[in-house]
């Protein structure tokens, strides 16, 4: 059976050390969320999650969801953990307390999703999903439908869903064929058919708001002649209950690899009845808000399983005796030495850790800066949050969901072929995560938004947000002997990363295939230079406290041995990214189609 | 639906350019083993695996194994596809005439393997273990027990089983607590039970004999005081028919991430009649020799899965309109183009088949050693190349599982959301190679193999194997003006697997930890070097026939363009490897087993 706790020293590490979450109470609007109000909430939202959620996830994957007649069940006891969940007022966690919210930064929300993601990652994708639908219709929505539908998805009586992949286009949208015609009274009837839709149709809420993608009659071609619509399950009654059904059906839903217990469902629209959500073909705007959003969420996924994957193979690690250590018997009392001895089994352990810890303070510091791009009172700063949250994007995406697949990987081969048996409860977490790098945009779709979109963007302002820090942090700490172990190496990374950004920027000038090809590479490299950054932060905050002897020793000492790993075992695969992305796009686009 | 074709072509590139194959027919037993002769064998194969076996992979991953009352029952299809199998002689292909055996080359088979593990890998493990257990009772069984049950297992109607781990054993068998305990007439009484059996129990052949390790009652405590005997189901009656049931039985099948349509038992052996196998307490090197063949027919596995998701990719990627070329529309009558037009989808499908087609050359040339260990005249080519193959084992079986495990990923990612979905067939095969990084040994566990045991043995005699033939066909490479673009890379990664080698020998030797610690990178870079070394023989062979006007231009053309993506793309691996290797064991040992 898999355990989980989750890890809320760390995360006070992070809030405290590399995000300094002092700063956000000064902020107009979050006066309440004190260091001490955050770890009151995040202790709850613990308990929730390992008490509710995580002894569902198991019997969640065993069960999955079930499909008849139209109605989609979900596996035994996610009914109650939602009424659970709903109950304590985390639906609306950080949502705008005009519509009922708590009206909390997004950096305690984020914290949370880990831990949900953690204890169960289909659990997780309901409430996500009307998050995401929660932050397009706040954006984009008129008033009267903001205030008609925005509390009943703060409340989590209603839930969302985001309705964009058709069955022939996933990535690239411009082929949406479903159909909006405008009607009489400021409606629209939708018709058309979405798949992979995420929370569909379920029996969780008493309503389900679609926000789908489709094109007015007189659309232009492709993306630009693309509108965004709300679509409700059920039609809503002038009192704000549920009325008459409306022309949407949800048509089957798929066997799939992981994540079973989360509904993933064909919907087909028939002439069902929807309102506009922004203006006539500038849906695909009000679409990419959604998406980074749900983008920067899926990253928290790939964190939420790296956590939960790492807890258990440490625990069997120290569980399982096997052989002896090289340097000889570690436990004489028992027949053999628990795994933990070998250096192998470490090598994969403090992989997991190294990448799990790094991501984690990532993640805080991005959704630290989306709560400063929001409230900051300095316009300026609002902007250069902004640019780092735009940046940072596709890099969280890619890179944690890789990490959550490779954490998870780790942890079935640390269990040996036990890891390999459903009841275990590792390999779950392996065929969960893979979806992560596939949807909101596959990993090779995120890597060509950094270098096709954010690399170049104001000539290349967005990359000074991580380029200026991360120069200046190196520059303090080769000054500092304490720290030279760990700035030496990054610093020699980080000068790889910009040179390799010129280069990609100058080649891609000529040649945007050049840009393609290096791309996944870069992306990569970027994120183990950003994970690097992250460690040097843990380090010398760690290092500081220890000499100031405040905070846990054990704890602090473990923060700079993980750092040096990270060092010496990880951050080297930068070195081979580098001669890669040097060898160009020749390589791959000499081959002949047909010689595939 | 899933596709599969036999890559007959590029198998007889192999078998010519790679590994010499016209020399098989010169060696004494191996006369009838001609080119032709192996090529028409290797097109019935492919037929089989295509009509036969690839039809029930994805209905038998759907169904799995049954267990009720002790009777595991295969997946619908399975036991008529076994009797074709059978009746077409495959199961004795390379097994000793004087048992009925058809004596042609391992390498046959070998390559035959490929093709049945591309097509349904749970039905390749059912025969897959019979030879494992022939391999055993050849060696080691006393002329009674050969004459009695070999015959059997070469004509199929009895199949085989390996049990090794128990439930508390599975890397470390010296703790092994099954018990044997002699009878009156040489027999022994089996008492123990074992666990992730492989066709431990199924309803394909008459009878089952087990290879069960247990100790005797004299037995040194430890791996040296283990021994092999021979258990069968049914214990076989004087004309050679299965008689009374013997005191073993299927206890439980296991809920596996995959493989699902092999059977994995939970074995009990009750006071079971079994005979020994070999000679008292030697238990541990009879084992080794099944355990060898299989880390090599395991490795074949990784391969066999690579090839069919490498083909699989392919497809759809040619299939599959979404958005346009970056240097403009390439089909402008379809409403997108392919995605193969884009450069990271490339850079998937040329790492899964870069890899692949590396894999099946090396693997080719490890069967031929495995055939002039046996057959060839002079004693000291035979042991050289027994010297190759011990050499080669461990890499054979960790790096092509992981190329396995890795290309069934990229599959599933050039899939998008398609891929995650079970009726598109490739999240299968993530789920079945998973496997393959774990059974009969662990990657980690081939890792120590190769720095533990392979590297030091003889001082480095094994070693050598690899090093001079590598060093001869560089410095000959090094000449050629048209391979220089191919062996400068490899000549550097070459060099600096040398400096790797020396260094953890030098640093193994005073600490045991500094050799664990280097040995999973240590092994991927060495695999990587081989892999090198494939491709240039690949594209001297290739360019060669091209120069000559020979053979199919195209394919040969492709096998070029495909070495210049290895060394470009995959071989700078090795630096990052390097790097990582020289940081040695203190950033993994280090930590306090309590912080982790």
């Amino acid at each position: 059976m898999p355990i989980y706790k989750a890890p809320l020293a760390d995360v006070e590490f992070v809030l405290d050390s590399i995000v300094g979450v002092k700063a956000l109470s000064t902020l107009p609007g979050f006066e309440d969320a004190t260091p001490d109000l955050i770890r009151q909430i995040l202790e709850e939202g613990a308990k929730l999650c390992e008490e509710v959620l995580f002894p569902l996830n198991q019997s969640g994957d065993a069960e999955g969801c079930s499909f008849e007649n139209g109605v989609v069940r979900t596996p035994a006891g996610f009914k109650e953990a939602y009424q659970t969940y709903l109950e304590g007022g985390w639906t609306g966690l950080s949502c705008d307390p005009a519509y009922g919210g708590q009206g909390l930064p997004k950096l305690v929300n984020t914290m949370l999703e880990e831990f949900i993601c953690s204890a169960n990652l289909s659990f997780g994708m309901y409430p996500g999903l009307s998050l995401g639908a929660y932050n397009a219709l706040s954006l984009y929505g008129s008033d009267e439908l903001k205030a008609r539908f925005l509390p009943k998805l703060v409340d989590g009586t209603w839930s969302g869903t985001m309705c964009l992949t058709e069955p022939h286009c996933g990535t690239d949208l411009g082929l949406i064929r479903t159909k909006a015609v405008p009607g009489e009274d400021g409606a629209y009837a939708i018709t058309g058919t979405k798949i992979f839709i995420s929370a569909g149709e379920h029996d969780l809420t008493e309503n389900i708001l679609h926000l789908v993608l489709a094109r007015l009659p007189d659309a232009p071609a492709g993306t630009k002649g693309i509108s965004l619509f709300l679509v409700p399950k059920f039609l809503p009654r002038a009192d704000g209950t549920p009325g008459p059904r409306n022309g949407v059906a949800c048509g089957s839903i798929e066997h799939k690899m992981g994540i079973k217990a989360s509904s993933t469902c064909v919907m087909n629209f028939d002439e069902a009845t929807g309102w506009l959500v922004g203006e006539p073909h500038k849906g695909m705007r009000a679409m990419f808000v959604m998406m980074n959003a749900a983008r920067l969420a899926v990253g928290i996924q790939g964190l939420g399983v790296a956590e939960v994957a790492y807890q258990n193979a440490v625990a069997y690690a120290r569980d399982r005796l096997q052989g002896r250590s090289l340097k000889g018997t570690k436990a004489p009392d028992k027949p053999a030495d628990p795994i933990i001895v070998h250096p192998d089994v470490r090598r994969n352990l403090l992989t997991a850790r190294a990448f799990t810890e790094g991501a984690r303070a990532l993640g805080a510091l991005v959704a630290f800066h989306l709560d400063l791009a929001e409230k900051h009172p300095d316009a300026r700063q609002r902007q250069e949050s902004d640019e780092f949250v735009q940046l940072m994007t596709p890099i969280v995406k890619a890179l944690f969901t890789d990490i959550g697949f490779d954490a998870a990987n780790i942890a079935v081969q640390v269990h040996g072929g036990h890891g390999f048996i459903w009841e275990t409860g590792v390999e779950q977490y392996v065929r969960d995560a893979r979806i992560t790098q596939i949807y909101e945009g596959t990993n090779g779709i995120q890597a060509l938004d950094l270098v096709g979109r954010k690399m170049g963007q104001d000539m290349g302002r967005l990359l000074r947000r991580f380029f200026h820090p991360v120069q200046a942090e190196l520059e303090a700490a080769m000054d500092d002997d304490g720290l030279l172990e760990f700035a030496g190496p990054l610093a020699k990374a980080f000068g790889k990363l910009q040179q390799a950004t010129a280069l990609i920027a100058q080649k891609g000038m000529k040649d945007p295939e050049e840009a393609g090809a290096a791309a996944s590479d870069y992306l990569r490299m970027f994120g183990l230079v950003a994970l690097g950054w992250m460690w040097l932060r843990s380090v010398k905050a760690a290092r500081a406290k220890l000499a100031a002897g405040e905070g846990d020793a054990a704890f602090l000492d473990a923060k700079v041995k993980t750092a040096r790993f990270f060092m010496a075992k990880l951050l080297p695969q930068t070195g081979a990214l580098f001669t890669t992305i040097l060898s160009g796009a020749r390589p791959l686009m000499e081959m002949e189609e047909a010689a595939f």
